[in-house]
């Protein structure tokens, strides 16, 4: 049988996998595949460099557009990154009528309803498993595996630059840039590490799930999004005396007023599985109502954990890309006319627990006044501990039964302006995940 | 577009959960498959109790072969279990050229080269999501979601029953006999829980695993099996004290002589994500060259979660059903033409940790002489104590490093010969999981 030619635009960190992994496994992809799977032209800036890593029978340019329109590429994977040149490459692939396979999470998130929508049109396929949670075949699982299931909520350590900054703060007791300024030592931080830090990264991979998860639209600009980079290593440690962990998680629920999509610090309990989840590993616990829970781990970034996730991309279109279109498996898990349009829920209208923290005068009535304002907001207090402060001080620690988050918002406003309150007040959710 | 139609073949557990999810989620999974998925036909031992649940519009039998040779029917699903009567309808499905989806483990252990080998033959899909691991979407995730890597070993959790066992044996200090007892007053375990607790249906699922791991047939028969009966909740709690927990794992490994395939009672390391699976939960963790460890946990067994993977399959064969046969998936991971005959390794020739126990006479010598034993089969010690029991004996506990099984049976044939030990010498394997 023919090869199926693929052009590679990029041979960055996972375009280079992409190209290790094809060369190093190209029997056992093969045997699986029913046919070689074979890169003939690559795309990058630095056409000296690929060629030192391709050889000579490969096509280099630095011309993706070139490629995309050859005749007899069959599969174009983008790997570049960014949103300007990709989408451009992509687009005309679609247009061109080639397959695409991309691990660009930042591009799908923003653009994705018109990647989508083009690639249906033309009857091609996008696939992205190595977009979300590097090597974890998670978009399959949701896509594919989960297809009984009305899925009710999934939350995910789905970023394993802070996942591995958490980890750092409690195993160490460091504080957030003692622990960023390790990581990036470490390389599990990049020198710019924004889009990590500030749940950015997250927030384009949460927007992906629940699109598989509910068949919605990608809606990335609805994601409510928190970082890491507030976080106290005291909130961590008195999260451990409660017995929870903080991780940050990405959460998506269908609720019956909307959809929730958001992403920040959470506490969970510790005997939970995602408590257990340490260092750069990412993973994603998916709840069906038929399935019951069910959790996906594995590494979420680097080089060959991604590129593993591509070249299972590459199989899957393989084995499809004579199939009519209408007998692919749809992109976003549900077919491109049975989207809904069910509403993102308003962060205001999520209901949580909460943990907050406040550093107070230590004298009498203080806690009284807190409690009736929150009480006065209907937010029900499930556990508190005090703690001295220097002399004068202390900080007071309550977790919270559900509330709605819109109630915290104007109780937290309170309490903030008291004359006895002396520092911002701290407020984390809590999920159960059950 | 139309509808696929189904034949139900058995109405019991598992098949009455099938039709309750095609029932209660028709619409979601309408949304998903592109099509309406509809059983037509059902054959059960009692009519009139089917009848009652599935109402007028499905024709009700006794007869699967009435139902497999019915030209309306695109897909049969074989939930009856056992050997005879399932395998003789399921090869005629295959023969009328029909896709079947089966929950059938023990059938496709014994069976399933020649059902899938008759099933390329015909061009028709066989699917079996839900024969391993229940509603964890593991065959899919091996099958499809690892295909870029050398599979290296998996290792799983993959009998609720056993594991119940265990997590009841370990939190409460139950003897074996005791804590089934429990399992069988909760329903976790069958009144006859032979094939749970002896570790076959855990060998039944692990040659299935091996088969997609490594595109090799399904070889149960060379399967090592050991269940948890004569397993000792001292043993247990040693396990603790030295940091491992006790799971039956299901193991399967690449080496450079061939294919370990066993089924055991196994110490693992209690940081692992596989020692915090406690309960009836299911898990498998996959180590692949390119991806490094993924792990998939959920329920394993039960009504719905087994209808999850069943429905699961069901969508996939429909979007895949007009695909021609050389663009279906491959059944066992790998093309039918590209299967090894590497060779399972026989046991004596597998290298593990092992965790030993012996009671002795507590008199000097007795320490010296055993490790005079281990010492001359080349087994070296990584940990030992030794606990008082009675006012003459002792238990020893042993922690070896990595030994060939082989030297281990020749080391615990001398040392049971000893004048001084006073017990069988009792022999668990351990995996670091690394």
């Amino acid at each position: 049988m023919n090869s199926v030619k693929v052009g590679l635009l990029g041979l960055g960190v996972v375009g280079g996998g992409t190209w290790k992994v094809l060369v190093q496994n190209a029997e056992e992809i093969a045997r699986r595949a029913g046919r070689k799977i074979e890169v003939v032209a690559v795309a990058v800036r630095n056409v000296e460099k690929a060629r030192a890593l391709v050889g000579d029978q490969v096509y280099v340019t630095q011309d993706g557009l070139e490629i995309v329109r050859r005749p007899d590429i069959d599969i174009v994977v983008e790997l570049v990154g960014g949103e300007t040149v990709a989408r451009e490459w992509v687009m005309e692939a679609i247009v061109q009528g080639k397959h695409v396979v991309t691990a660009n999470k930042a591009l799908l998130a923003k653009h994705g309803n018109e990647i989508f929508d083009a690639a249906h049109k033309k009857g091609t396929m996008v696939a992205f498993e190595a977009a979300v949670a590097g090597g974890i075949p998670i978009v399959k699982a949701i896509r594919e595996g989960l297809t009984a299931n009305r899925i009710q909520w999934l939350a995910g350590i789905i970023n394993g630059t802070t996942n591995y900054i958490l980890s750092e703060m409690r195993l160490k007791g460091l504080s957030f840039n003692e622990a960023l300024a390790d990581a990036q030592r470490l390389g599990y931080a990049e020198a710019d590490p924004t889009f990590d830090i500030e749940g950015v990264d997250a927030a384009h991979k949460l927007s992906l799930l629940a699109s598989l998860a509910f068949g919605i639209p990608v809606q990335f600009s609805k994601v409510h999004t928190e970082g890491i980079t507030t976080l106290a290593k005291e909130d961590i440690a008195h999260a451990e005396r409660l017995s929870y962990r903080i991780k940050l998680l990405g959460i998506t629920r269908r609720t019956s007023q909307g959809i929730e999509l958001r992403v920040h610090p959470t506490l969970i309990p510790i005997e939970r599985l995602l408590a257990s989840v340490e260092g750069a590993m990412n993973a994603v616990q998916v709840q069906g109502d038929i399935v019951g829970p069910t959790l996906y781990y594995g590494q979420g970034a680097g080089e060959m954990p991604t590129a593993s996730a591509v070249v299972a991309d590459l199989v899957d279109v393989t084995r499809l890309q004579f199939a009519d279109p209408g007998h692919q498996v749809p992109h976003l898990a549900f077919q491109p006319g049975s989207m809904a349009d069910t509403p993102v829920l308003d962060m205001a209208d999520v209901v949580s627990s909460y943990y907050l923290r406040m550093r107070v005068d230590d004298r009498p009535g203080v806690l009284a006044e807190v409690a009736r304002i929150l009480a006065n907001h209907e937010i029900s207090i499930g556990s508190m501990f005090q703690e001295p402060h220097g002399p004068a001080d202390a900080d007071i620690i309550f977790l919270s039964h559900e509330a709605r988050e819109g109630n915290i918002d104007l109780a937290l406003e309170e309490i903030q302006n008291l004359p006895f309150v002396r520092s911002n007040v701290i407020r984390l959710r809590v999920e159960s995940l059950l």
